[in-house]
């Protein structure tokens, strides 16, 4: 009952900050979304930067959920693997109106100035991401679809950043040109032999 | 006098919301950093929004201010323009220990979802920097340093989202190697011949 009461302030919480921000959120607003009684907040978190570093764990892990099936899946070449996540991600916020964007860029953004511990939280959130399409760019090399002359580390942090950009890009002008121009970029001109 | 007072309320409500976000940023702290009485706000701003919106007219100038000199300057090829325009903002980031990010980019990604108002005038301001890189990269295919194969505006929207993941990268990691990355990817695998 007490993990659930937890698990559902912070799928609330999610979803919320995701979309607003966090300093435009407040805690009241996120217990009255997760139907839990006000005051349970302190029960499960120290303060709201608490509930903050927890909430990019959450955000980790939901990438992971999506990109982790894909990765793993044989069917696919590796190269099909990378354009699997950016079109599943592409669907994902067509469905939502082109809002939203990434959580972990979005609070890159909002709090790297901020806090030290956001920072430090986000920064292995990134490198988190940054090692999933690292791991399938050497598998491409492997497999011969791009050169092997091409710094897989350095492409991937590269494919993320520019995604995290094309994402601001795509919240302020509700299409998904961006995107489309950042995968476009990406396997023209970057990920090939 | 009251146009001057107007500026130092733009002035110094730039420098904060910059650093901290529109939301985070309370109109008091504003009139109090530019030394300006309590209650004149409103002579100038009708509401907070109008502000927001006047701040990124602002920043507009100020990115139009440093990119300018450089994009006349005909001591420069068209490249080499880009590169300084980059470098200038890498040396400013730098002084600042890599704080603050593109304020337009900032606010793309905090007020994109939230106002309809924020988001009209950032696409203009977006377009505003793409139109800028976008005659550049025109210039330098004329003049034969890139491809005239590569779509000039195409191009420039990726250069300035992708830029823009940078920054947001470079607030978490506190390092140029964000920058350094989008720049030489850009100009090993996009503008070349």
């Amino acid at each position: 009952m007490k993990a659930n009461s937890k698990n559902r302030i912070l799928e609330a919480g999610a979803g919320i900050i995701h979309l607003k921000g966090y300093h435009n959120t407040g805690i009241q607003e996120i217990l009255q979304a997760a139907g839990v009684p006000k005051g349970s907040f302190y029960n499960y978190f120290s303060n709201k930067e608490d509930f903050g570093l927890q909430i990019i764990d959450y955000f980790t892990g939901f990438f992971l959920s999506i990109s982790k099936p894909i990765q793993e899946n044989t069917a696919f070449s590796p190269l099909e693997k990378i354009k699997k996540i950016l079109e599943l991600f592409m669907d994902l916020f067509k469905s939502k109106d082109f809002a939203y964007g990434c959580p972990i860029g979005n609070l890159a953004q909002e709090m790297g100035d901020l806090s030290p511990a956001f920072r430090e939280k986000l920064k292995s959130a990134l490198e988190n991401m940054v090692d999933t399409y690292s791991g399938i760019l050497a598998e491409a090399q492997i497999q011969g679809e791009i050169s092997r002359d091409l710094d897989a580390r350095k492409a991937a942090y590269f494919l993320v950043s520019s995604w995290h950009g094309a994402l601001i890009h795509m919240k302020a002008v509700k299409s998904l040109e961006p995107l489309e121009n950042h995968k476009w970029f990406l396997f023209e001109y970057v990920l090939k032999l």
